[in-house]
């Protein structure tokens, strides 16, 4: 007799674990129960029908092809069964069962299993806070709100929103408000900087003024302590730590928690962070029970911490995994290095491994480099300027993470995705240095910007290059502290100096031998110049004539006229 | 007293070396001589600079600070003399000097050194042909050819073109020629297929479809006899195996060669391969030698074989470990993965390791699989197709080599950077299975293509999958030899039925269950469909159904349609 598979969840990972498991094992028999009648989508389009990039939201269901996956398309298609509407209340493990509740009518009946697969997803954590049930306040977490929220913006009742948690899907959310609907968008962050599980607050710093220049308001290191309103008018404003912001929808994106209850019910061992324990097999404490995507916790092959990575992305790749395993193979998922992308308006963002905090936390000792380069030959046309943060261990030198952004997405992407690749096999920094990627002018530089990032990240390790970031700049400048030296041509110069006096020097890149008598000895030097190249030979040749004093400006111009425009106020822009 | 370094060519390699050094150990004097009076130059540009996208030649020579590289410039920014138009005649390893010429006077002088570095790069191949020397015969190494060619088009000189060797030059160039200038182009390829050296015969199909879609006229398995013309009005026609082409000019792109004379008549070693030998720390047979970029043998990482890879980007990854190496440091360039890519018109093309035949060679068992996937998800708005190659080893698993294309070029780049990181940690297909790159809709799928191809080729060698590739359907079909079994909707398959009859089975892939009966048993079947993906799928179900001689046609239509268009008769192209 073939074996019964009941699979608990069809949004990601169920229907991967079913249809790859009939094409290994087609004599299985398959049951695959959900909660909700819209299954199998693609929940990470949301904000892209909300925005209007995909104007129907039945093409977040649908397959490449072009069908859409429902009951009938899994049945004919695909060759198993899809019971919709369907919740599994319980799981008999003794029994090897479960009692499943039909939504509708409240029936219950139970159903034997061989193999259970919970793929139950997460909830997205809707805090305990005043107002938060008021019409009006939403999450994005399935079909359901996406639709409830665009015919809101459609019907003209949303002038002003409040998106609540700086996350991917918080800044994707705002954008998709302002963009297409025009409507006046605050994103409130209750740490101190934007994509805080993502980036570092330097280059979260240039995504926060890549949301401003679009209109987006963001306000950092603000609580959110009440949503205002009645059940009739609805939401009016959200009540934060600095003042009330009048709206008339609030998106709650902060964060989503692991939907265990069943698990936990059942006796399955649930990790520390709350999402289910698995084996690299992907199996729970259960033998019989496997279970994978955005429920379970995954091993950070980094940090070696545990942790709740929610991606479609994940949950695919482990749907196979569990159906070669159920199949009768040893499939393993090594675990995760937190690969990230968003858009933002007009720049994509990626990174890989640990930011610097996390790096620390991890007990590392980090440090890192931050580089500006053009993504492809600076002669050609279509080149764009490129921002690229290298994190690793000082004194192994293992490479820890990378964050990187620009306004060509891809270009951005590849270059995360590559020494992404190479995180798993905790390679040193001369790995990247020496990392061969494709070159040619109209996709890359012959010197890549990676090779530059691990090149320049050893130079501070081995103490040839003596940087001084810019948020510290930020920070000691003002205070009277050293002198900025800016190697620019003069009319690049000339705003500083008309700002600063002579706190801002210029001296020309190639005039710096014969004028080196100008430059102090005895204060701080703060050599600066539009991307932070031409400060790093000055810096060299300045330490080769005895000045110890001085420090590179890393990322320049390029850094500074995003993070704080009034700092340099050359106001130009170009590079 | 400090050591003085003299380097022997000043184009990448020898200034990066000169440049690093010297901001590694001040104390070291350096002279670079070159032979030309320009120097420093991105001579990977020269295609950008004929076809237009970049206008002035001094583009090539300019840092990303725009300031040109000349004399002036490495003396004031980089602190070391250049000496140019100066050629180097010969070493005296024993008294480790060199005897220089001056190239305009004759003048010969020497000059002592405590190290040397050989940065000689190449020269190109212009094969022993009658008319090889005419006027309007060129190749293209220098800025001097390049501003040469690029007055002839602009004098209106030139009609029509032939371009020898359908390399990546030879294919930049010929975009060039037809793109901005509208000349009559044809490239002549020795070998069965453009790209020899970097695809295989299927991807390098694809590629030849966008060369003519783009009126440049292709002509592979062809040889050049002849240069027909004479002194005084120039080239009039190329004669090759297939008969004369008119032109007015002729490119040769056929290779180059290692220029080694110097390091020869100086007794050093040369390799096998005709490239000067050295050791991972890039040091030649005379301890006190150094060498690096185009002149040298590189060891391929995957095959173990040596090779010529002249290439800016190792060049300039080459100066940094020999300037660290002559500044006491122990630092290694391991060799090889041959990343390569290129734009041809509308797509980018981008590969890493060997191609199947290369494998084949170094003794592996090779096997393939061949995806077609949208670049990034499905439903967003810019998303395209992208075709890519993965070649594995059949017995060990060991991943070998990835091609592949698109017209986004920057995604392309991203999915071959990234396994092509991975290949030189000789990894297993499971790793391409379950490699985590970034994720979000505006970017890539939740499965990318990557994960795809490393569960297909999986798929393949574990059996599952039971392909046929275009190239032997191609071959087969037309031999009256089973029959194709398209699995789209009705409106797409007509065309195939209208033209093969019963050969051209129609069965939607929703129907397949119901209408198994209409399969035929006893001949071979090839499911076909647009990408590949219901193909397998349907394979998969019929096997299961008992029917074995079933085949899916990998890549299906995406492909079909380029190579061979006559194929499946459909002409409106949508996937």
């Amino acid at each position: 007799m073939s074996k019964h598979v009941v699979i608990v969840g069809a949004v990601a990972l169920g229907p991967k674990v079913a249809s790859r498991l009939m094409r290994c094992a087609p004599d299985t028999k398959i049951t695959l129960l959900d909660r909700d009648r819209l299954i199998s989508y693609g929940g990470c389009g949301i904000p892209y029908f909300v925005g209007g990039d995909v104007s129907e939201i039945s093409e977040l269901r649908k397959t490449m092809y072009h069908m859409e996956r429902n009951e009938s398309f899994f049945k004919n298609v695909k060759h198993f069964q899809v019971l919709t509407g369907q919740e599994v209340v319980s799981i008999n493990r003794k029994d090897k069962s479960v009692v499943y509740r039909d939504v509708d009518s409240g029936q219950e009946a139970s159903m034997d299993y061989d193999q259970l697969v919970l793929a139950t997803g997460t909830t997205p954590v809707l805090p305990p806070l005043p107002g938060a049930d008021l019409p009006g306040v939403f999450t994005v977490s399935n079909l359901h709100h996406a639709q409830a929220i665009k015919n809101k913006l459609a019907q003209g009742e949303i002038e002003s929103a409040v998106v609540v948690g700086g996350g991917a899907i918080g800044l994707e959310m705002a954008e998709a408000f302002a963009d297409l609907w025009g409507v006046e968008t605050t994103v409130v962050e209750m740490m101190d900087h934007v994509l805080p599980a993502a980036l570092g607050p330097d280059t979260a710093g240039l995504v926060h003024k890549q949301l401003e220049d679009n209109d987006v308001r963001v306000m950092c290191k603000t609580k959110v302590t009440e949503v205002v309103g009645d059940a009739d008018t609805g939401v009016q404003a959200v009540r934060t730590s600095e003042g009330d912001i009048p709206c008339q929808a609030v998106i709650f994106s902060v964060g989503v928690r692991p939907s265990t209850k069943l698990a936990q019910d059942a006796g399955l061992t649930i990790g520390p962070f709350g999402g289910i324990a698995v084996n690299a097999r992907l199996r729970t404490s259960d033998p019989n029970i496997y279970a994978g995507g955005d429920c379970i916790e995954q091993r950070h092959l980094i940090s070696g911490e545990n942790l709740i990575m929610p991606l479609g992305s994940l949950a695919n790749r482990q749907g196979r995994v569990i159906a070669n395993n159920i199949a009768g193979g040893n499939d393993q998922f090594p675990g995760v290095i937190g690969n990230f992308c968003v858009k933002v308006f007009d720049i994509g963002v990626a990174r890989a491994g640990l930011t610097m905090a996390q790096a620390e936390q991890a007990g590392f000792d980090p440090e890192y480099a931050l580089v500006v380069q053009p993504d492809r030959a600076h002669f050609y046309p279509t080149s764009n300027i490129m921002i690229m943060k290298l994190i690793a261990d000082r004194s192994t030198r293992q490479v820890l993470g990378v964050e990187a952004l620009g306004p060509n997405g891809d270009a951005v992407k590849a270059r995360v995705d590559a020494v992404g690749a190479l995180l798993p096999h905790r390679v040193r920094l001369d790995e990247i240095s020496n990392l061969e990627v494709c070159y040619s002018p109209p996709f890359s530089l012959a010197m890549d910007i990676v090779n530059v990032a691990g090149n320049v990240l050893q130079n501070i390790i081995d103490g040839y290059n003596r940087p001084i970031f810019p948020q510290e700049l930020l920070r000691v400048f003002p205070e009277q502290k050293g002198v900025v030296l800016d190697v620019r041509a003069p009319d690049q110069a000339q705003p500083g100096r008309d700002k600063y006096g002579d706190r801002w020097m210029n001296i020309p890149l190639e005039q710096v031998p014969d004028r080196i008598s100008e430059v102090p000895a005895d204060i701080p030097v703060y050599v600066y110049c539009n991307t932070g190249t031409r400060s790093y030979e000055v810096q060299r040749f300045l330490n080769g004539q005895g000045f110890d004093n001085v420090r590179g400006v890393q990322g320049s111009y390029a850094v500074m006229r995003d993070l704080d425009p009034e700092f340099d106020p050359r106001k130009d822009g170009e590079i």
